[in-house]
């Protein structure tokens, strides 16, 4: 076996993958751009509402009126008209006039305020008496209350959320510039793999990096292609590899965990034209097996073959990757949420690499508490047991029962 | 205007939708199933891994052999073979003996533990000497260790996350029956609503309620069924619904806050046959203006027009009511992650109804800090300015300055 020759710290690769750039820029319909990423900032071209508008229904007049109205002594005012929905009143008012309004009305010419219909008292049909006071403006909206033209609603690199869907329907923008999707192709190898569809003779174990990788992917949206399988050789392998680089933005090869898979992953790395190594190990741990390359703007990644290590690594650096491949301005908008907890144990950790522990997040006594769970690091099933994972520190030798943590939930 | 003459609490409401059922099942496959979810309970038909097999690179051994072994007096074993990946071992051991095997090899018979290659020597090339002592199973994954034949492995009506998928591959599980996704058809209406290719004329504005609620079921994996803008007339909208009831499980009827509208929306759901009503008016604020009435498995909405209360009647009602026939088995699921946060001034609340106020999140001096974002409350700005929402209980007459309070995220 080769003994890693480029180990990196997890920071050294991030701070590698910096410069990886956006992909191209597409237009989708905004019925089509949930989670999708800006790719330009988003300006008002017109005031919103775009004319005074009432926020109750009730009465609109001159609030001047009303001053010294009391429930004693109410105000009355003759009703003129009333203004219906989605129109411009045809009339106006003048002083001692009103104008019945609903919710989102315009405001006739004259008006400037609105009165609720709870402080009104309707005493003949065209009369009604104002029980109570109000400011000019109360009640409304001004023609450029909610959004000024030229205003800047949404920034680039901002990834779109149902409400902000509906607000650039509500600007009249039905099409929006995003970056496009990032494509991830996916293979697994490992002379012990075999496919999701065969039995597994002695010995062998079915791929299941796959389909972790493709649903991780797909969470990000970014688009899977799923290559399968490569065969035990060198040149089956490159075939493969090579219709990867071919057709996508980042190459995810993983499975085998033998040292002759490794020793093979980076003599293919190597193999291609313009490729720099980024890291052959990464003190992370489990995870430490990973191999990176760049060549331009795709990467390469070697992952380690056990699912759990695989996870991982795809959580410290294929989150970020993504990020600055889909132009998310945030990286941290395609991490895993966090929540704090109580560590329920002692637990060591060697100093100089980042350790990540699985565990359970149960409530006692009203309290959250993380309990790693230890054991074999080789079960699968700790994988769908765990509700998340949590990050000992490098330059921390451990962690104490009581520490507070921070856990990411899986 | 008809008052609100069934008006419901939130959890009056949600009660009534409890019996509400999933739709149908299907077969997918587990590259297309992330967050769809399992219609029924997933049970290993095998044991996993189904051998013996080691979780590091070293030496597969007779453990007692070891015994005694130290660094100052080394026990040497011949080496009588290696391991190949992904193969039944075509020998066994005898005692002294030892086989080179890497992580995930077969242990050959005669074998019960591994010595880790950092505690061997090699003397000569059919020799190693082994400087420290392992138990028995040490570095060893038994053959059902992982998982049992016949363990249950994923429960009826968990989201599938990218994990399940991988573990399910690993069981040999390619396909997976799962629930329908629910349709929900999404119709707007309002004389002042205009469709977002058009130029609103003074007292018109855009619908935003479509795409919103559309992106809101995105996310929930719900299919929307955009079905546009109703005309003005009763007759108009009934056609409408009655495409949106031969099509999806739920409707979505928003737009238009005129009291007319929603005279008219009260109709509609009361003109169908076997058409009961669950609620008219609900005691939220804002949202108070929401219909709500069940055909069979089917429901009918009629949502406030305002694209804020309509978010807010999404989460606390649809939510949960997707969650139902989507057979999520814990609808949470489908909630919001919240936060909690330190509010920064004194808030006011009518007691008897449930209070939803929009919030800023910022950061002092460490702690996360919840700022009520007040003014006028018919602002769409405001959905994409605010990080959350958070809820005044309805026996609650205000919350304090300092308080703690739990943050939905928007």
């Amino acid at each position: 076996m080769r003994s890693f020759f480029k180990v990196k710290t997890a920071k050294e690769v991030l701070e590698s993958l910096r410069t990886v750039q956006p992909l191209g820029i597409e237009t989708v319909h905004i019925t089509d751009a949930l989670n999708r990423i800006l790719a330009s900032e988003i300006v008002s071209s017109e005031d919103i509402p775009g004319f005074q508008r009432s926020t109750v229904d009730g009465y609109a007049l001159g609030a001047k009126d009303t001053f010294g109205a009391s429930e004693n002594l109410p105000t009355p005012f003759a009703i003129v008209g009333e203004v219906r929905m989605g129109r411009k009143p045809s009339f106006g008012l003048a002083r001692g006039e009103c104008a019945l309004i609903s919710t989102g009305g315009m405001l006739p010419q004259g008006a400037d305020a609105v009165v609720m219909v709870e402080y009104s008292q309707k005493v003949e049909d065209t009369v009604v008496e104002i029980s109570r006071p109000v400011s000019p403006l109360e009640n409304v909206i001004l023609s450029d209350d909610d959004v000024r033209k030229g205003q800047v609603i949404l920034q680039k690199g901002t990834r779109l959320r149902p409400q902000d869907l509906g607000v650039l329907a509500g600007l009249g923008v039905n099409t929006v510039a995003v970056f496009s999707k990032p494509k991830a192709a996916i293979i697994s190898t490992g002379e012990e793999i075999v496919d999701v569809t065969q039995k597994p003779k002695p010995g062998q174990v079915r791929d299941i990096n796959t389909y972790t990788l493709g649903g991780l992917c797909t969470e990000l949206g970014v688009e899977p292609i799923y290559l399968g399988l490569a065969g035990d050789s060198f040149e089956d392998l490159k075939v493969l590899f090579e219709k990867g680089l071919s057709q996508a933005d980042v190459i995810l090869l993983s499975g085998g965990s033998s040292v002759g898979v490794k020793d093979m992953t980076l003599d293919l790395f190597l193999s291609f034209a313009d490729v720099e190594l980024l890291a052959h190990g990464v003190s992370i741990s489990p995870g430490k097996p990973t191999i990176v390359a760049r060549k331009g703007n795709q990467t390469l990644w070697g992952l380690p073959g056990h699912p759990v290590s695989a996870m991982i690594i795809f959580d410290v650096f294929l989150r970020y990757l993504f990020a600055r491949l889909s132009g998310l301005a945030d990286p941290a908008g395609y991490y895993r949420d966090t929540v704090e907890a109580e560590l329920d144990r002692n637990i060591e950790s060697a100093s100089g690499r980042e350790d990540y522990v699985r565990v359970k997040l149960v409530t006692e006594d009203g309290k959250l508490v993380a309990k790693p769970i230890l054991g074999k690091s080789g079960l699968i099933s700790t994988m769908v047991e765990a509700d998340g994972i949590m990050k000992i520190d490098m330059n921390t030798e451990g962690l104490y029962q009581g520490d507070t943590v921070r856990v990411s939930v899986f």
